[in-house]
């Protein structure tokens, strides 16, 4: 197994191999509030602020935690800039109508969160997100989530 | 949001709210033999030991990591018992022509995990896990990939 160039940007300690960081980790907690303030993981944080925003409709307040020059990996490719991030996640948010966090890990740079979400065409959605945080900003993302159920969805509502 | 009874055990440490654990995480490590090494996660440990067992198609080796009774939330639905989970990895292994590992952190019973995999017909095809632990077996899983590539390239395979 070989990690490419392209993905060291998102090791999460610079430099040497396999080394071993003492991060934050919260699985299934009950407030998010908590969380983001007893985390000690800067990319953590950013990541459940941003998530907590999203779920909670406040899109204008989710897109406060993205770069202007984002990139994000979606299952229907990349998505490069923060208009277009917009423009990826704002559908969403209006069919969105409700979220469980599964579970959320992070370190100085990266989060790695997985959630459940409830929407209109879809019951359940899960989706999961790797992260890197740079100044309390979100660079990169790679998001993982099945469409198949959403083009199921659309296909039959003709 | 709320978090239903049912997804507690998920959490990564009994009892308390919003608790702060102080765990292992690995971003894109070069091997993943040191990281087994080096993590304090056992839940970690066990996430990737399984995960390089069926990368190196090594289905018996990645099978023993798996408890008997097994849950697994899969994106086509739930699969309950070992016979089921294998009856799933068994066909992904055989088109697996290779993958990446893109993040993994763990805690006490928690792992989460994600990466990409090239397979025959889908060139990309990132997924992540969300794995709890017993006894250095997963007992459950939640998984998340997209379906859709692999529809489709059904579909054009007639």
């Amino acid at each position: 197994m070989t990690f490419p160039a392209g993905l060291l940007r998102q090791r999460s300690v610079p430099g040497g191999r396999g080394v071993c960081t003492c991060s934050t980790a919260f699985t299934v907690p009950d407030r998010e509030d908590i969380i983001m303030t007893e985390t000690t993981s800067p990319a953590l944080r950013t990541a459940l602020a941003y998530h907590q925003a999203w779920t909670s409709h406040d899109l204008d307040k989710a897109m406060s935690y993205i770069a202007d020059d984002i990139v994000c990996d979606a299952p229907a490719g990349r998505l490069e800039g923060a208009d277009a991030y917009r423009g990826f996640m704002g559908p969403f948010v209006q069919i969105l109508t409700g979220s469980e966090l599964i579970a959320a890990f992070g370190d100085g740079q990266t989060a790695l969160i997985m959630y459940d979400t409830e929407t209109v065409p879809v019951k359940s959605a899960p989706a999961a997100e790797c992260i890197t945080v740079s100044g309390g900003k979100i660079t990169y993302s790679r998001f993982v989530f099945d469409r198949a159920p959403f083009d199921a969805a659309r296909r039959a509502a003709g």
